[in-house]
Order: structure tokens, then sequence, then C-alpha cells
């Protein structure tokens, strides 16, 4: 039987405390109205805990894959959600407990785990020639039924997959359709090699780059422009020998500066350049392009020191997370410099996370941006929620990159909001024009709403909110999936 | 879409908020420890509207019928929770609203519900010859796989059901497995005339008895012994005129006795007497049984009043229910005298409603009841719940009806309890040994709980509480298979 989950932050409160069930919600509540023109499937996973940490605790990212997705048509919009059943699940389950140690070290399983694939699939879910791919970048994906959301296993691309690992953030060229994509420690725990791929929309391997890091380090996401992959090394690694012994996958590393690997898209590992700039998180890409002369723009957030709490450096020293400094960023690498100096600009004044473009501009020019931030002003009611969330996403924002204007929907002091999408509102409407759909977590009612609001008028607040008779637990990431796909 | 749900308290709060969904929990979290001679599954209906109503706001009873399915084995928990895929349902599900008016007043339903059969299958849940039967008193059975809680259909026990309507209280012969059970309002609406079956372990209809009423009434729960068969009428009377105008089903009449029809087993439906007792609101029977010389016993709480405020009398009065008395009571029937006079003696002090008595002794003399109840000494926390349930079950408890001593349960002031089933402690355990389960809505904290506690010891809390991710809407009733069944 399950014994009680921890009363840790980790597992406790609305957001954090683990949801656990499955199944569906035909015909969600709405107040407002849901615009006609959302047609298509909102997809969206979060780590779940089936089982309590074999230790007192675990980390956020650890827990096991729980797929939603909100079926948009004519006004209404139906719900799923169910666990991505990898061998790792399946295998608790069996057990009836939890059988996996700490976050990517084998070495702290129990015996009974021996030669179970310990992918999560946890992080985001894309789709992709016709297959739900529930992503973890250390692990390929596990192949999901985009209907049933049924789970057929473990994918390796039909054998074209060459790395142990696969990115959780692949991106798509709006032109192509084709999935752009990478591993790192893609050879073997530890490596500091790293995979590029293209895979084209029908699922054919159209490119395969290898490269060598500095040094192994985590890469969570990436960017893709026209010209150029940019692999941002976050000062965050990983050591075999720690592992063996017991210890922490990643360990932060104040003394190593933020390293960019940059690799035309037409070369081949040895044409990377590597770019610096002081230490600082990377977070994940808004977007990318370059100019087609050499000049290449990512936006990013990037925080001055390890957000990762829970991957302490070696003295165990980690900065309380309000000591730390946040905002997006646009870094600018520029290859006809010779040299590893980039330069790096504010987009925003305030900490955001979780950004998302229109996806019909990833990789090229673009100006719109949508966000969730924290407006530090404006705290959350601690007193009504006992323990305040360890995150803070209090508003909803819409991000002008070109013009720096943002506008922004704080809903309340109790609303957390969870990664957005953008949908367009036509396939030929201009960029940023549709709709940004959003979970809202109310913390003090415990209680799990969808909104929706208008993607050029996010101040205004939603044009419809979704309720959920059920609360769903803090996820990661999702995407948007048109009904014609 | 769904539009939202009235603001009602109908609607509204953590009890009687929709839940509206589907799903399944995968081994529930236990605090304390589930006794491993639990084996078996808790079956149980709620009423839970899939779409907010026709008219402005409807009665508890009219919503459509959510079963669920806790699961024991080796001290774990497994959850289910899917509808009944009444036809009803399915038509207002394909139209995305509701198409059903006034609660059993087809003459106010939406013409797109012409000719769809109105059972809601949402008041209790047995099994019976390998069938899970969802009941409801105005329809047929459906019936659902037990395993997979899927709906096969209205069953009509092969042809055999030769009235419209069928019991949602039907009693089990604990010596043959035999389902004793009735119809009401049997010749069509608001007719006098009642069915008594009994079918058989296998399926099979051993008897069929017709009789008629001195009027139409509700008779929600009856009662059968080893020699007889007792029907209370309620004075809740249905009226085709006033149902054919749009009016309620069900209307209270004041100036109406308690009327109680009592026939022998072996008897034909000329063999009925009827006696009467003072206006009053007859309860669900907690067991009855007979002495063998003519003397019968019916234990069941009886209100001075009605506490159906949903169906007023026909000049609208309602008495607050705050002042109406209730206890758990003695009714005794004597064959051996002439005339209709029956005599009443109080069990209880206090309030209590969803009796169970051990299974094994249903019809039979006995000792143990198990209800829920409510120390009116000990409000919920009105402030922190906003508004106060209308029904206050903050009890759980053990009735000895012999020495009339009671054990009981209080929570704390935000726990409202649902009907409890008794689970004997193994087949031969002598009778009141063993667990009682019951629902627990937690108001403040919007969850659910299952609790279960050692029978004779009611008051010393419970053995283990098991946790719901997911908030339960209020239910009805439900009962206990065994798993050897």
């Amino acid at each position: 039987m399950t014994r009680p989950f921890p009363k840790t932050p980790e597992f406790s409160g609305s957001l954090y405390r683990p949801a656990r069930f499955e199944g569906s919600v035909f015909d969600l509540e709405v107040e407002g109205r849901v615009p006609e023109d959302i047609h298509g499937t909102f997809f969206q996973v979060a780590p779940d805990p089936q089982f309590p940490p074999m230790r007192g605790n675990d980390i956020f990212f650890n827990g096991d894959g729980a797929v939603h997705a909100f079926r948009f048509a004519n006004g209404a919009v139906d719900f799923q959600r169910r666990y991505v059943m990898t061998d790792r699940l399946k295998a608790q389950r069996a057990e009836r407990e939890s059988l996996f140690g700490l976050y990517r070290n084998g070495y702290t399983n129990d015996p009974r785990a021996d030669g179970v694939h310990m992918g999560t699939a946890n992080t985001n879910v894309v789709q992709h020639n016709g297959r739900l791919l529930a992503l973890k970048e250390d692990s390929p994906p596990y192949a999901l039924d985009p209907v049933t959301l049924e789970t057929h296993g473990l994918f390796d691309f039909d054998g074209q997959l060459t790395s142990p690992t696969f990115t959780a953030h692949p991106k798509f060229d709006p032109e192509t359709g084709a999935m752009l994509c990478f591993g790192y420690e893609a050879k073997g725990e530890a490596t500091p090699d790293i995979v590029y791929y293209e895979i084209d929309s029908q699922g054919r391997k159209q490119r395969e780059i290898w490269l060598r890091g500095p040094y192994a380090a985590m890469i969570h996401d990436f960017a893709v422009t026209r010209n150029y992959i940019i692999f941002p090394l976050m000062p965050l690694t990983p050591d075999l020998d720690r592992i063996r012994k017991g210890g922490n996958h990643f360990e932060w590393q104040p003394g190593l500066e933020q390293v960019f690997g940059v690799l035309p898209r037409d070369g081949d590992g040895t044409d990377v350049r590597w770019f610096t700039a002081p230490n600082g998180f990377q977070g994940h890409t808004l977007n990318a392009f370059d100019d087609g002369r050499g000049r290449i723009f990512v936006d990013m957030p990037v925080t001055d020191g390890n957000i990762f709490y829970f991957f302490p450096q070696s003295d165990g020293h980690v900065p309380p997370p309000e000591t730390l400094s946040s905002r997006m960023m646009r870094w600018t690498f520029d290859m006809n410099n010779p040299g590893n100096a980039l330069s790096m600009a504010p987009i925003t004044d305030f900490a955001c996370e979780f950004p998302k473009c229109d996806p019909r501009y990833s990789g090229h020019e673009y100006r719109h941006g949508f966000v969730i931030g924290m407006d530090m002003t404006r705290p959350f009611d601690a007193e009504r929620l006992g323990a305040p969330p360890f995150q803070f996403f209090n508003l909803l924002s819409h991000v002008d990159v070109a013009t720096r204007r943002v506008k922004s929907w704080f809903a309340d002091a109790q609303t957390c909001f969870q990664e957005p999408v953008f949908v367009p509102r036509s396939a030929n409407a201009p960029e940023g024009e549709g709709w940004v759909i959003a979970l809202a977590n109310r913390l003090v009612d415990q209680t799990t709403d969808l909104v929706i609001l208008d993607a050029q008028h996010m101040d205004e607040g939603p044009v419809a909110v979704v309720h959920l008779p059920v609360r769903l637990r803090m996820s990661l990431h999702g995407s948007w999936v048109p009904a014609a796909a």
C-alpha cells in the first residue's frame, strides 16, 4: 500500500501534493466563452510521483510523468489525464512502492529496480509524425497514442536514435515540420558528448552531428535558428564518481562560466565555437534567430545563481532563492568576431520563466513572447495558504521583445500560473494574434482552472475560465496541437 | 459546452459541488494500517449531475449516478469512479447540456429528451448474480460490469421484471443470497400499485406478489423479516394532474399518517394489513425481524416532519429543518392484535441516518447497527466554511439496539461522514465484529478520505485513514461485496 507522502514542501500544499488520479472529465465547466477558433489539443505533462520516495524526500523532477490533454472543439473543452506507463512506473506498481532512489542515480535504487529503464517521461509532451512523445532528457521518448493517451513504450525512432538520451525541448521547423533535437551525456552518464538530430515530419533522420563539450554539463534546453544550433551548458555538472558513491547527479559549480556551443547547421562537430559569460543559470529558450549575416540572438530568462536548490554545490551551499535576480535576456553571438565573448541585454525587468513564442516563428525573427512571471510586490496570501509555495508565478504576461512592452494579468493573491501555450487565431493570422492558454492553480481553494486570454490583451484578463473539478499538481511543459494535425 | 453550475447550496461547497470526473487512482495513500482481513469491494453511488440544470436549480436526487469502487486487498486500496452511462446521460452528452427538467417529471423535459429513458441510476449499488446493479426507484436497474464499471444497460432480469420501477433498497437473504425487492408506482406514474419480488441468487424470480396501497405514496425503503414484508408509505404523494401541469412529482401531506403495509411472505396481496402512526417521515431501514409468533420489529430513523424540503406541501410550507426532531426508532407490529395500531420506541436520543446492520443478520434478530449521526452541540466551523452544508453528519456511530449503548466518533469541526458499510472480520465472526468503512468529507480542506474503524470500538477513531487525491460529492448508498463474491 501507499504510505503517506512526506510533509515536505516538495509534496505538500495545493501545488505540490501529488494528484495521482487518471481519468477524464467530459465537457469542462466554462465561465465566459471559449473562442470557437481554438480547435485542437493542449497537451501537457506533470511529474506526479505514484509512490512516496524511498528516502524521506525527493525532488520535483523525479516524479512519474502524468499527461494531460485538454481537447478544444466548438467552444467546449474535454479533459483527460493518464500516467505514462513507463517501465519504471510498471515496476513500481507491481511492488506497490517506490524502487528508485536519487534523481538520475541508478546506484541508489532498490535491487528490484535492476535492469529497469529509469525514464520518467515527465518533462514535456509534443506530437510528431502521428505520435505523442513524452520526453525526459535522460531517456529516449515514450510514445503515446495522441487520442487515448495509451503508452506504446520507449521509442528510438525506429532504430535511428544513437544516443541513450533525448532532450525534452525539441524545436520544430515551422516550414517543414522537422523536429530539431539533441541529446547530452550522449555517450553515457556524465559524458561530455552531445548529439544533434534533424528528424523530418515523416520520422526520417536527415541529419546527425556529434560534438564534445568542454566538460559534461546539464543542457536542458537549446536553440535553433535558420543557420545555427546553440547549446547552453549550464554550470551544473555530473560526476560519475560522485554518482557511483550515491551522490547527486548534478552539482552546481559557482566557478564555472555559462558556456554556449554554437554550431552551424550545415557544419560538423568540429565547427562548434564556444562562447562564455559570467556564472549564471540559463533558463528556457523563448526563441532565437539569426540575421543571415552571422549575428545570432537567443532570448531566455537568466538568473545570477543556482535556482536548482536541490542540486547544491559541493560544500552544500545554496543561495536563498530570494537573493537571486532573474530577467528575460537577449544573448547576442556575433560569428564575425573572433573570441568567445557574447553580449547580454535584458528584455524584462522582472523574473519570468516557461516562455513560449508563436510556434510559426520558431527560429525566425519575431516579436511576441508569452511567459509566467513574478511580481514580488504582490505576495501570495501566506496566512490563508499555511505554507507559501516555493514557486511564485503570479503573472501571466505578453512580452513584446521589439518594444520591451509587457502586458500582464495578475489574477489574485492565491493564483499561481503554469506554463502557457500560444494558439494562433488562425493559420494565417499575424504573429502573436490569438490566444494564450494556461493552467491556474488556486492555492487557497485547492482547485485548478484553465484560463484563456486574448494574447494581445493579456492585461484585460481571461475571456474564459475553464473549471477543473480536480486539483492538478504543478506541471512542467506542454504544447498545442491543432486539430488539423 | 458546460455552463457554470448554479451558486446555490445544492451545487456549492465541498459536499455538493459536482465532482464530474471519471477514472481511477492506483493504490490510495494510507495513514495507519488497513486491516488485511478487509478483502473485497466497497461500491457506492453518488448523484453527480454532468450538466447544470435546465432550470436555475435542481434537487440533489436528480443527478447522474456516478459509481465508486474501493477495492481492498492485502492492506491496499485501489479506487475507480465511473458514471453509469444511462440513456439519459448519453442523450445529454450528445447535446452537451441538460435535457431533463424537474425530478421525475417528464412533462418538463426538453423535446430532445422525448422517448429517452429517464432513469439516473444514482441511489444505490448492489451486486447480484455477477452483475453490479445501479439502482433508482423510478426505473429498472442499470447493470454494470463489477470489475470495469462499464455499463451494460437497463436490466429487466431477463424479462422477469413486470414493473417499470424497482426499489433502490433491495434486501438480501443472508442464508440463500436471494434478492428481496419491490417496486412502487408499479403500474405507472402515480399508481398506488406495489409489487414484491424474490429473485434467487441465480437470477430466477421465485415469488411475485402484487398489492395496492390505500393511495400512491413514496416507498423509498422497506423491510423484510423471516415471515413478513413491511412497506412504509411515506406522507409524500404523487399526483398525475400536478405532474402533467409541470409540478413536483411528490408533495408532502401533513394530514396523512405514516402507513405501513405488512404482508406475510407466503401470502398474496389480499393478505396485507395496514398499520398507521401519526404523521412523520420514515427513514431508511436499519434492520427488521420477527419473533416467529406474529410480533415484528422494524428499526429505522423517524423524523416528526418533512425533511425533504424540496418536496413542499401544496401551500409551499416547509418547516425549518432545525425545528424537526429525529431519532432511531423501533416500530413494533403485533399481528396477533386486531386493528391498525403499532407502537414506537426510541433507540437513540440523537438524529441519525444511513443505517447499516451486519448483513449476515439482515431480517433476523440482531444487536448491532452503524449510522452517521448529528451532534448538534458541535457545529461545523461555519466561519472557515463560508456556507455551512445543509447536511450535518458529524458522527460515525455504533448503536447496540439491545442495550441502547452508543459509541461515536466525532472527527473534527469540518468532517461530514457519508453512509458507512460494515465488513465482518471474517465470514464466521460474531455479529458486529469487524470494520466500519465510510467516506469523510473534509469541508474546509475540500478533500475526501475513506476512514476505517473497528466496529466495536468506534469511539477510538479510525485504524486507517485512506486519502483520496480528489474530492467526491456527497453520495447516497452503497454496499460491501466480499472478494469471494
